[in-house]
């Protein structure tokens, strides 16, 4: 049996580019099990795309992960396979970032491959679909077996692209955090993991103020009202705000990065 | 071979909700197979989705049903596994009436589990994703052949949470049905099966009134004019108005379990 | 091991008809394996879902190819299944021209049958919802190795319904093309393939004039500036019109099968 394979994107599914992508892949690999994590992500949005792989991949049988979002395709930017020094996980996509934050989370890069000019290409290559052309046959081919090494040519670690994240910052009783990302619902991620919370100040089930706003610190929503801010570790245990049955991007009014000041009241 | 998944949720395909749960069903069960029903119910929505999945699952092969619309989640409502009397299947979800519609239309409820604490769910449970952590994991186990007896703790089925529903009226020559949900193309359906339609004055090929407004009782679209308001059986054998090409929703102006009166003409 | 199926459709993924057909399929041929082409396609757009799945089968494995995309449903359209003349690919759908421009892809139609009455429906077949009950059940009998000619009754290759398409016209310095589709980014598919760009004035990596707005003959977006005009080959060999990070059909202005004039600068 081949090994699951993962696919995320920005593709959307209102066209045909995830399916035919899908198709390819069961040209090569008939039996392989496809999981879309998702393809709803913002379009060339790369930094998000990161997270969401990077929180998302834990939870997927170690196996072949595709992650296509490519605002640099047909540019000068590498294609790349690389395996994980934990879990011996396969990471494909593009050389942007994408890959570079779930490589971390197992244990950085145990090896690397260019597969720009990869034998498992679709020939010939389109400039702009190299989902299609390049990232999807890849996959298939390495979950069906094929090895790493014979995808393409071995480069350095090292000239992988990373991502630069902004950092949160804390004292005894304030928190400067950063809206790292947001979903459907409007609700914010921070960038702080609730375990590394160290101010005493913040107690479960206390107020907290916002940039000013009054909310809770709470386990869950249904700790407050309907229209009600919170702060709360959301289930991939990261420190997120949200509101009961509304937004909380809206209610604060914030856009990506942007720094929210969290104290205890 | 593991038992078929059938999955729903109003979790929607823009994050990574349903990707993740799937990742976690197949991690547990790598040869399942897990059809997608629909993500794209109204968030929160119990009812309709209650609605949907009773009308979906008789062309499903029996298996195991998955069904999370949970706007209680992190609260005090139950996590149930059912037994339908009928067909052995097994539904998966949240006790907030979700899966009482289905499980009445296979015969009712033979055997009932309370999986807050099943040995299969994921730890730690998050306050907020139970989709992923008990539900998923409970579902891919009793796929693979676990018992539903060792899911959790029995419950007797008297307990579980059932739906009110709005009840349609009928005289000779008068029909007070009620607007039960909506589809994306303004369809409404109505609480009438088609069979239930008594009255004599109710012709195919004739006239109706619906709130006043003038329509047809008709087969297909095909049997009016675009623009045309139309009553007929819909694909689940139920009676529902569309209008040709546009939206019934908007024409008549009417939300959910809003009364409609229908008289022939 | 069944036959692959390749499933297209209008249906859109908000309600649950391509679940159930999912379902429906499966508990047919349990085996199977479907791959969703799209179901985001304009509702009711025959002609742009018979140009997606002319483009997307090349790229899948010759099967079973379902596609639904049936304004007439109730009313006198055939449905039909046919056999192409190359790789004996199946294709089933609604007699509308949806399948027409995949088969000439494939060499034509070696044989065809009328499934209206197929043995395989899904009995009492519905006015509305032919996709559940004739359709996909049909997909997956032959899928999992019926013979097509049991499927229903044959008819005559020459009463299949075909499209009639726009034809694009050029001479020495000027080409009138026609904006036969769009993708959700706002890029205009034209009616010509880059190896029929007979005009010498055309060089790639100069200027063109597009209904006398600017723009660069290039071969991927990275070679023009965010917001500038873009004529290429597309992912599919056809020529396309783009706008690096914005949108070609709002620039211009078009609609579908309006003409563009297109000159070298």
């Amino acid at each position: 049996m081949p090994r699951p394979i993962t696919f995320l994107s920005d593709y959307g599914l209102a066209d045909d580019f995830v399916g035919v992508c899908h198709a390819v892949m069961l040209r090569i690999a008939p039996e392989a099990r496809i999981v879309d994590l998702t393809h709803g992500l913002d379009r060339h949005d790369v930094r998000t795309a990161a997270m969401v792989l990077r929180r998302a991949l834990p939870f997927s049988a170690p196996g072949v992960h595709l992650a296509v979002v490519d605002p640099g395709v047909g540019a000068t930017r590498r294609a790349i396979a690389l395996r994980t020094t934990e879990e011996d996980r396969i990471l494909i996509g593009p050389d942007n970032g994408l890959l570079s934050l779930a490589a971390q989370r197992f244990g950085g890069i145990a090896e690397v491959i260019d597969i720009g000019r990869s034998p498992h290409r679709l020939e010939p290559v389109s400039a702009t679909f190299h989902g299609r052309d390049i990232f999807a046959p890849v996959a298939a081919h390495l979950a069906a077996g094929a090895e790493l090494a014979d995808a393409g040519d071995p480069i350095d670690a090292d000239e992988i692209v990373r991502l630069d994240m902004p950092l949160a910052f804390q004292d005894e009783d304030e928190l400067f955090a950063h809206a790292v990302g947001f979903d459907r619902f409007g609700n914010i991620m921070l960038d702080v993991e609730h375990a590394e919370l160290t101010g005493s100040g913040f107690r479960l089930g206390h107020g907290v103020d916002v940039n000013g706003r009054p909310g809770m610190y709470a386990t869950t929503f249904a700790d407050v009202a309907p229209g009600e801010l919170i702060l709360y570790e959301d289930a991939y245990k990261t420190l997120a705000l949200a509101v009961n049955r509304g937004s909380a991007r809206e209610l604060l009014g914030v856009e990506r990065d942007d720094e929210l000041r969290i104290q205890p009241r």
